[in-house]
């Protein structure tokens, strides 16, 4: 069960990914939420914009724009995949201490990482957030293998 | 002792952390080089564009644009201080074999991650590039702070 709270802002992470994919982009969209309130919602934009380091992770914190360690000391990082090492470093960067997963099943590095450095990682499992996950594997297989630093399947 | 093909790379890097100090930033640069050639430098932008993910070596990698994992896989990462959590994590998606480090002294966090996962690290300990730290420290503590997600010293 996930609480209302935490579906409230999974929806707005699920919400770029679908706009991600509607971009001919990479379906992952996040959101970073201090104290119950949204500082900034983000999503990969390796296609929109040519970026090599916007996931959806680093889009909401980017896009959140500079703020002290207090702020993210306080926050919570809700993120429709599981994260990659650079986002899942960028959250131990920053000490941001909760991350909310919407599906791991098609992805995960970097969980027992953010779990050593005492980060509480929770998993959702949620059908729409690996949906879209499994249309890119099946329709855009280069494109994600170039997201995630993996030679493509020939 | 380092090697010239390494000092030259090296050099870009620094000279990049110069441009930062000058532009009222955070003086760390880097250089992503493939195959004996450049990529891209970049630098902490922090300050000069509001960024809360460009790093040195983050820039470096953004301004190199989408790449396919085989040429990540041949390229050697520069940067005149040890990275943060997110930087070796974005060193760790791509697969970068080796990192050659200018100074480790005021900051050091992930060189062992670096190494556990079989990355190459390699420590300079340049003068030049800890001085331009030293500096950081001595003058613009509180950015510093912002930077690396720690509460300012009061």
């Amino acid at each position: 069960m996930i609480a209302d709270e935490d579906r409230r802002w999974l929806d707005v992470a699920l919400d770029q990914a679908r706009q991600g994919w509607a971009e001919d982009g990479i379906p992952i969209g996040a959101a970073l939420v201090h104290e119950g309130r949204l500082l900034a919602a983000g999503r990969n934009r390796r296609v929109q914009l040519g970026s090599a380091i916007l996931h959806g992770e680093t889009d909401a914190i980017e896009r959140a724009g500079r703020r002290p360690a207090a702020t993210y000391q306080r926050s919570v990082l809700y993120t429709t995949l599981s994260p990659c090492h650079m986002c899942a470093g960028t959250v131990l960067l920053y000490g941001i201490p909760r991350v909310v997963i919407g599906e791991n099943r098609t992805f995960t590095v970097a969980e027992g990482l953010l779990r050593s450095h005492g980060v509480t990682v929770e998993v959702v499992d949620d059908l729409e957030c690996r949906a879209l996950m499994e249309r890119l594997l099946a329709e855009r297989p280069t494109l994600w293998a170039e997201d995630i630093g993996v030679d493509p399947v020939r």
